[in-house]
This record gives C-alpha cells, sequence and structure tokens, in this order.
C-alpha cells in the first residue's frame, strides 16, 4: 500500500546507494576525484556510462576542459577516501595530494588517472553532456576497462548523512 | 593492483545494481511496466530521474506518447514481477494482466500506475530524452512521490545472469 510523501521524504528509500569516483583533469593537470551517487550504465553497445555532477562542481569544468574522466568503483574499504572526495572542493585542495592513502596510477587511453584499490576503473571519452535542473550529465564512451587483480566489494551509502557500508549476500 | 580487461568482464564487478520498474501508458492506454538496471537521480532541485531504456523496447514508444512515466523501486519479494517484467515486451502482451500478483493503482497526477507492494513510486512528467548508443536516456520530473506504509527492502541484482537478492547491512 503506497502513500504519497514529499519527494524528500520518498527519495531516501533508494539507499543503498552505489558509490563511484569520477576523475578529471583540470586546467593546471591535477587529477580531481570527485565522489558521486548519481551514475548509470547508459549503452552496451557501444559501452557507455553516465554520471550527473552537480552544476557547482569543481568537476564540471575538468570534465568540460579534458573531455574524458576515469569512472573508479571505490572498494568497500574506500569509504574514509569516498567521503574525503565528496566533501572536499579541488578549489580549495589537491584532493590526492592531502589524501595520500588513495593511490593512483596513470590511465593507459585517456589523460587521467586510475585508482589502484577500486573495484574497477573505466576511462570514458566524453561524448555528450545535457543539463537536468541542478546537475549536469555527462555521457561517456568506455574506450579502458580494469579490474581489481584482488577480490573486493563495492562500496554503498547505506543511509542518509553519508552512512558507508557493502553488500551482503541475501 | 587493476589489471586491464575487457569492458564486459569488468562490468560484471558493477554488481549489487538497483533495480527500478518503468511504467508508461501505450497508444491503447494500456500501463506496460519494463524492469530498468540503469537509472539514476539526476537533480535536486527540481528533483528528476534519469533512466536508460533500450532503443528497441516496447516502452519508447509508450514513454514518448504519454510524456510521462511512473518509476517504481520493486521490493525485495517482487523478483518474480521484475523478472516477468524485464523479460517480456508489451509488444505481444499485457503484462500486468499475465502477471496478476503484481497489484497496481492509479497515479494521481500522471497518466500512469502505481505498484502497490513497491517500496516507493515517483511518477515524472518526461523532461527531455537524448540517445545514448543502443539506448535513450529519458529524464523525468518527480511530480508526486509515494512510500510503502510497510518497511521494504529495495531489490537488487546480485549478478548476471538476473540473479536477484537484497541488501544486508554490513
Amino acid at each position: 500500500m503506497q502513500k504519497k510523501t514529499d519527494f524528500e521524504k520518498a527519495i531516501k528509500t533508494r539507499y543503498p546507494e552505489q558509490v563511484v569516483i569520477a576523475i578529471a583533469k583540470d586546467k593546471s593537470g591535477r587529477a580531481n576525484p570527485v565522489t558521486l551517487g548519481w551514475s548509470m550504465l547508459a549503452s552496451s553497445d557501444p559501452p557507455l556510462m553516465a554520471i550527473a555532477v552537480y552544476k557547482g562542481h569543481y568537476s564540471i569544468g575538468a570534465i568540460r576542459r579534458s573531455k574524458c574522466f576515469t569512472i573508479s568503483y571505490p572498494s568497500s574499504k574506500m569509504s574514509d577516501a569516498a567521503l574525503f572526495f565528496g566533501s572536499h572542493s579541488g578549489r580549495d585542495c589537491d584532493k590526492f595530494s592531502e589524501f595520500k592513502k588513495c593511490k593512483t596510477s596513470p590511465a593507459k587511453v585517456i589523460d587521467s588517472v586510475l585508482l589502484d584499490d577500486g573495484v574497477a576503473n573505466f576511462e570514458c571519452r566524453l561524448l555528450w553532456e545535457k543539463k537536468a535542473g541542478d546537475h549536469i550529465i555527462f555521457v561517456g564512451q568506455v574506450v579502458a576497462s580494469y579490474v581489481n587483480i584482488k577480490k573486493t566489494k563495492r562500496l554503498f551509502t547505506i543511509g542518509a548523512g553519508h552512512k558507508m557500508g557493502f553488500f551482503k549476500k541475501s
């Protein structure tokens, strides 16, 4: 049975929500990671991924400038990194320099970096962008894919207030 | 440590993936549900939701015609419905008539229906669409929101081959 309610209340039922970290280089060539809850696959052939990024985020300019971005799936052990990258701005700091625990390696096809400890990394070439309310949707074509050689679990936001967790099989 | 691999292999690490059921009325006024793994929030203010629908799906015409759609979060008990709606086409059958266990109620603002046993339902007015490879991304503005009066859990695809499950707190 459904009860009509405010969007703000109903949308809390979306949790657990998968987390991704999107990375793009800014005009000074610095790789800038941002934590996003809003991403999806958008096509199988060719493989496309979509992300929704808040219009005020520093990452918007970095993605537009570099015309590419990495989508990284953080592992369940990377909640500190996800929280740090989601609560700081590349306008004010070099996130990877300040959060040294999060190691990166150069991407191979695009001009970006990969997260060494992520569950997987996808190098994406920007295909198009379109405004959606207070966010911009970027769609990128995956041009290189990576998986962690170790067994890892994806990180989820399990509730409001950036509570993090991972999935146990039911 | 990351190992370069095929997209098809790397993308399997995306599971568990949240499932939504999108519903739109076709030209005969029949509500047609389709199960989707690819959806995301796209804006907070105004509240927007995005779905990626395969270009060959019957739902494409129904969404374009009715200019609206429901996004329903199926509960962990609705895996049969999700599998049925995802493996049948509205071209060949009336899915809600054939799968009678899945009860619906009329939407209140748009011309669609809600899933009575879903975790939540969102009535969306189509704002725009854009082609993304072999899918179409539809973005809709949420104009009414509902939650289940009972405590429910969201349904997830937990692995390839449409394996379904739900999230246990870690």
